[in-house]
C-alpha cells in the first residue's frame, strides 16, 4: 500500500505563526501627503489588536488559544505526496503538497478569517464588513464570524453575485449577510448606481462600500475586515508553512522548489515565508509565485506605491501594480485578479529571493485536469496555475534525471467553481494576452506618486 | 486547546472489511419463479468475483492493496468529538462523529465505488455503467473509475440533471460521460420518451437504462454498477465503522447511541454493522436508522418480498418497502428517496436490534443549520435527517443529566446542494405526510409476491 499522507495530530500544530516583518526591510505605507502612515490612522477601519500585528516586527506571534481551537476544525492538513500525479508524469521528482481546500469554506481563507474575527471579538467588535469577489473570502469571513458569534456582511461584486449563487448560499448557510454590490446601503453605492445602474460591479467598489459600511457606524462597533495583502494576513497565513516544515522534518525532506499561485499573495505567503527565513538564511530554494497571464503584476508591471483599491481609500503601498484602476480580462480565477500584490512579497521579488513565473488561463486547466484524474480532488482554478509550473517543473525533472522535491500548496477545491471547468472541456474557455501599450497606459494612474527604495535586507 | 479529532494513520488503517452475512439469518434472493436466484444468474450484470462478495458469508474479507491505496487519498477519515454542538446545546452528552465529507466527491460513496471500480478493472471489464439520482453516487463512481482507468456512463434522472448541473460537472471533470435519463441511447430510455416525451424521468427508469445498457454491449467488457442496497456495497462500507472503533478504543470510549440516515442503507450499515456485531454478541447499545417522514420504509412499511427497481429488473429481495412503483414526494434529500431498504438492515430491523426513526423536512433542515452555525459543516440534506435525532437524544440526556455517548456518520457535505438550503431559509420548504391510503395503494404492488420468514439470528 502507497502511504501518501505526513499527518499531525493537533497537539503538534504550531503555537505561533511567522512575522517575515522581522527578517526584511519594507518601505512604509504612505498617506496622500507621501509622509508614512501611523497605525492610529487606521484605527477606525481595523481594530487596534490587528493593527498591532499589522506593523509587528516581533518574528514569532502567539496564536491564541481560541483561534487554535477553532482551527482543530479542519487542521493541521495534511502534507500529501502527490504519488498518483507523480506515477503519470513519470517523474523521479517527489511532489508532495499541503491540502488546504479541507476546511469547511474549501479553502485556506479561514486560516486568517478565524484570528481576524477573534481579535475583533476581542477588541469589543460586533459587526464585520468585508467584500468579496469570487466569494472564497467571503465564505470563509461568514464561517469565522458563526464561529464567535459576530455578525458578517459582505458587499459582493454584483456579476459574481448572480454568477455564483452557491456562494452566497454558503455565506447564508453561516449566517452571513450577502449583498449585491454596488448596492444602496452606502453613499459609494449610490453614488455609482446613480451614474451606471447597470453595472456589473468591481471589487474596488465593494471595497469601497465595506469600508464606509464600517466606518460610518456611529455605534463603533463595526469593522472592516480583508482577506489578503496585509502584513497581518500574511502572518496568519503561515501556519500552513509552518505545518509543512515539521511535516518535512518527520520524512527526512526539504524542498528544493516551492510553488504557489499569488493574487494578492495570502495563500502563496502562507505556504512559503517559513521556507523563505531559510532562504534567507542561506538555504538554496527556489521559490515560485504563479500568477495568469492575463493578470502579469509580478511578471510585467513595475514596482512602485500605489492604492490598494480602485478608490483610492487605503495608504499608498510599496508594490508591484498594474495601476490601481486596472480591469483585469474575465479569467475564471476571481482570486488572481488583483492589480497588486502583498507588500511583503513585492519586496522579495526586487530582492531576487521569489522568482515569479506566469501562466495561461488554458495551460492552468490542463493542469487542473491532470491532477483531477490523478490525485483525485478537483483543484480550484487560482489553484490550477501554480499546478501548470509544477508540472512543468516535473518535467524538467524527467529530463534531468533529477529527484528533486517539489511542494506546492493546494489552495482550495473548485466544487464551487465547476462552471469554469465546463467551459474548459467544451472549448469555450480563451487565453488572454495583454499588449504593452494597454499596460502603460493602466500605469499612468501613478507615475506622480512617492518611488519606492530599493532595499537590501541580508 | 479543545482537542476535537481521534486520528489513525495510514498504516492503522483496516486491512480486512466486516460482512455482516457471518452473523445474521437471511431470506435469499428470488427469481420471478419464486426460486433462490444462483450467483450464476447475475453474471452479465456484475463481475463474477464481486458476485461472490455478494454471497460470501465469510466474517472477514481483505480489501486488496490497490484498494487501500486509493482511499489514502482520503482515509482513515477522522472521528471528531462535536464540541461546538455539546456546547450550545448544554448537553451533558459526547457526541462524536465520523467526517466522510472529506472524500473528493464529498461523501461516503467512494468507499464502495472505488472497491467496485477495482474488481471489475480486476475481472477484464472496460467500462461501467450505473444511474444517479441526486448525484452522489454517479459522481464517486465516476472519480473511482478515473482511478483504474476504467470508462464510466452514468444515467442521471432527467430532473436532476437538470436541476444540479454542478454534479454533472464533477462527473465529467472525472472524465465520467453523465446523460441525461431518459435517453434514446437504450431501449428503455427510448420506449419512455416515445410515450412521454417530457417525463422528468425517475430512478427507476435510469437503472433499467444502465442495466440494458451494460448488459446489451455484445464485447462482454461492460458492467453494471449499483451504489447502495446490496451486501457487497453494505460489506465495504464498513471501513466507515471499522476505523471509528479503533479510534473509539484509542480514547477510552464506546458509543451508547449510533445514528445514522439510511435511504438505500449504504452510509448507515457502513458506520453501524461492525457496531451491530458487538450487540448481537451482548453489549448494550441503541442504534437509530434515520429515514425521511415522506419516504417511511422503515417505519410505515411491511417487510415483504419486492424488487429493487421500478422495471422489476433485479431478483426479489426480502426488505421494507413501499413497493417498487411507488413515488416519494420531492423532499430535498435525493439519497432518502427510496422505495425499499437494504436487506441486511431490513432483517435488523425485523430482529430488533434496529430501530428505526423517521424525521421531517423541516426539522432535518433546523438540525442542519444548527450543526452549520458550531461544528461549522454544511452538512448534506440526507446527513441532516441523522442530525435531527442527534440533537433530540442530546436534549434528552440533557433532561436526565446523562453522559452518554452518542455516535453519528456525516455522510457528505451540502456544498453541491446549497440551493435546498436557500429555500430553507426563505420559507419555501415543506414538510410531506403521507396517507394511509397512499400506502395502502402503493403497497399492493407485492401483495402477489412469495412472503419472507421470520428468521432469528441469535
Amino acid at each position: 500500500m502507497e502511504t501518501r499522507k505526513v499527518l499531525l495530530s493537533e497537539d503538534e500544530m504550531p503555537r505561533q505563526w511567522y512575522n517575515i516583518l522581522a527578517d526584511i526591510k519594507m518601505n512604509p505605507p504612505l498617506g496622500p501627503d507621501g509622509n508614512p502612515v501611523g497605525p492610529e490612522a487606521l484605527a477606525p477601519v481595523f481594530p487596534m489588536n490587528l493593527i498591532e500585528q499589522e506593523v509587528s516586527t516581533d518574528r514569532w506571534i502567539d496564536i491564541p488559544e481560541e483561534v487554535l481551537s477553532v482551527y482543530t476544525i479542519w487542521r493541521p492538513s495534511p502534507l500529501v505526496r502527490a504519488c498518483s500525479l507523480e506515477r503519470a508524469l513519470e517523474t523521479p521528482a517527489k511532489i508532495y503538497y499541503k491540502n488546504e481546500s479541507l476546511s469547511p469554506p474549501g479553502s485556506h481563507k479561514p486560516n486568517t478569517a478565524v484570528p481576524q474575527a477573534y481579535y475583533n471579538k476581542a477588541f469589543g467588535i460586533e459587526r464585520i464588513t468585508t467584500e468579496t469577489g469570487a466569494g472564497q473570502w467571503g465564505s470563509a469571513l461568514a464561517f469565522a464570524c458563526s464561529q464567535f458569534g459576530i455578525e458578517c456582511k459582505i458587499f459582493m461584486v454584483r456579476i459574481s453575485y448572480d454568477q455564483k449563487p452557491y456562494r452566497k448560499s454558503m455565506m447564508q448557510a453561516w449566517g452571513g449577510k450577502c449583498i449585491a454590490s454596488p448596492s444602496t446601503e452606502t453613499k459609494a453605492g449610490r453614488d455609482i448606481l446613480e451614474k451606471y445602474p447597470d453595472t456589473p460591479g468591481s471589487l474596488g467598489i465593494s471595497i469601497s462600500e465595506a469600508i464606509e459600511a464600517a466606518v460610518s457606524d456611529e455605534s463603533g462597533k463595526t469593522r472592516y475586515s480583508l482577506g489578503s495583502v496585509l502584513n497581518h494576513v500574511m502572518l496568519h497565513q503561515t501556519i500552513i508553512g509552518l505545518e509543512a516544515k515539521k511535516q518535512f522534518k518527520k520524512i527526512g525532506e526539504y524542498p528544493d522548489i516551492i510553488i504557489g499561485c499569488a493574487g494578492g499573495g495570502s495563500n502563496f505567503s502562507g505556504m512559503a515565508f517559513p521556507f523563505v527565513y531559510d532562504k534567507i538564511n542561506g538555504k538554496e530554494i527556489e521559490i515560485y509565485p504563479v500568477e495568469p497571464v492575463a493578470c502579469p503584476t509580478m511578471t510585467r508591471a513595475p514596482f512602485v506605491y500605489d492604492y490598494g483599491d480602485t478608490a483610492a481609500y487605503t495608504p499608498l503601498l510599496p508594490m508591484y501594480s498594474l495601476g490601481h484602476s486596472f480591469v483585469p480580462p474575465p479569467v475564471h480565477a476571481g482570486g488572481l485578479r488583483y492589480h497588486g500584490m502583498a507588500p511583503t512579497i513585492s519586496q522579495l521579488i526586487t530582492e531576487g529571493i521569489l522568482e515569479p513565473k506566469a501562466v495561461t488561463q488554458l495551460a492552468a486547466f490542463e493542469a487542473g485536469v491532470t491532477v483531477t484524474r490523478t490525485e483525485g480532488i478537483i483543484p480550484a482554478p487560482e489553484t490550477n496555475h501554480a499546478l501548470a509550473i509544477v508540472i512543468e517543473e516535473a518535467n524538467k525533472a524527467k529530463e534531468t534525471g533529477e529527484e528533486k522535491v517539489i511542494f506546492f500548496n493546494m489552495s482550495g477545491h473548485g466544487l464551487i467553481d465547476l462552471v469554469s471547468y465546463d467551459k474548459y472541456f467544451s472549448g469555450d474557455l480563451r487565453n488572454y494576452d495583454l499588449s504593452d501599450e494597454e499596460l502603460i497606459e493602466a500605469e499612468k494612474v501613478f507615475e506622480n506618486y512617492p518611488k519606492p527604495q530599493l532595499l537590501k535586507s541580508r
